[in-house]
C-alpha cells in the first residue's frame, strides 16, 4: 500500500502554500474539496487536466500541507488540513477560499 | 519619462496576486514596504540580488497590482495597492502580511 509523506504542522511554508494555491486547477481542486467538506477520492473531483497532470498538482498540494492523501484499499483518498493551515498562517487559507472568484478559473490544457 | 503600465482593480486575478506573493525574495519586499507605509523608491530596500534580478520582481508585483511604480524626475517610486487588494480580495493580502514568519524568508542568490 501506497504510503504519502507529509509535512508536519511546524514544517508548513508560507511561500509553498501560496505557490501551490497559484495555480488555478489546484486552486479549483481546493474549493470543490471545500465544498464537499469530508474526505474525497483522488479521482472523485472532475478536473480539466490529464490524470499524470493531476498527480503533479497533488503533489505539490500535498508537499505544501494543503491536503493529505492516505490510501484504502485500492483507492486513495484526499482531504484539506484546513485546520492545521489556519492554526500556521490565520486567516490565509481561509480568505483565498473566499476569495475564489470561479470566473477567474479558466479551464487549462 | 518611462511610464509603467498597471492593472485596474478589476483586472487583478487571486492566482496571479499568490503566484507573486510565493516569492521568498517578493515577499520579503512587499513586508518591508508595508512597514515603511509610505512610497519608497525602488532601491530603498535593501535585498538580497542582483539589481536585474530585482527589476524582475517589481515588475511581477507590479502586473499582479501589488505595487504602483511611479517615475519622479530619476527617480523610480513604489508603493503598495493595499486598499485595492483588500477591496479586492478581502482578507487575503492582510493576512498573508501578517502570516509572514521573516525565519522562512531566507536570504536567496
Amino acid at each position: 500500500m501506497k504510503q504519502y509523506q507529509h509535512p508536519t504542522a511546524d514544517q508548513f511554508s508560507l511561500t509553498c502554500v501560496l505557490h501551490a494555491l497559484s495555480d488555478p486547477v489546484r486552486l479549483n481542486y481546493v474549493q470543490c474539496l471545500a465544498t464537499l467538506t469530508c474526505e474525497q477520492p483522488c479521482g472523485a473531483i472532475a478536473t480539466p487536466v490529464a490524470k499524470s497532470t493531476m498527480s503533479h498538482h497533488l503533489r505539490v498540494l500535498r508537499e505544501a500541507g494543503i491536503i493529505r492523501i492516505r490510501t484504502e484499499g485500492t483507492h486513495s483518498l484526499t482531504s484539506l488540513r484546513w485546520d492545521e493551515l489556519e492554526a500556521r498562517f490565520p486567516g490565509v487559507f481561509t480568505s483565498v477560499l473566499k476569495a475564489v472568484d470561479k470566473n477567474v478559473l479558466v479551464e487549462e490544457e
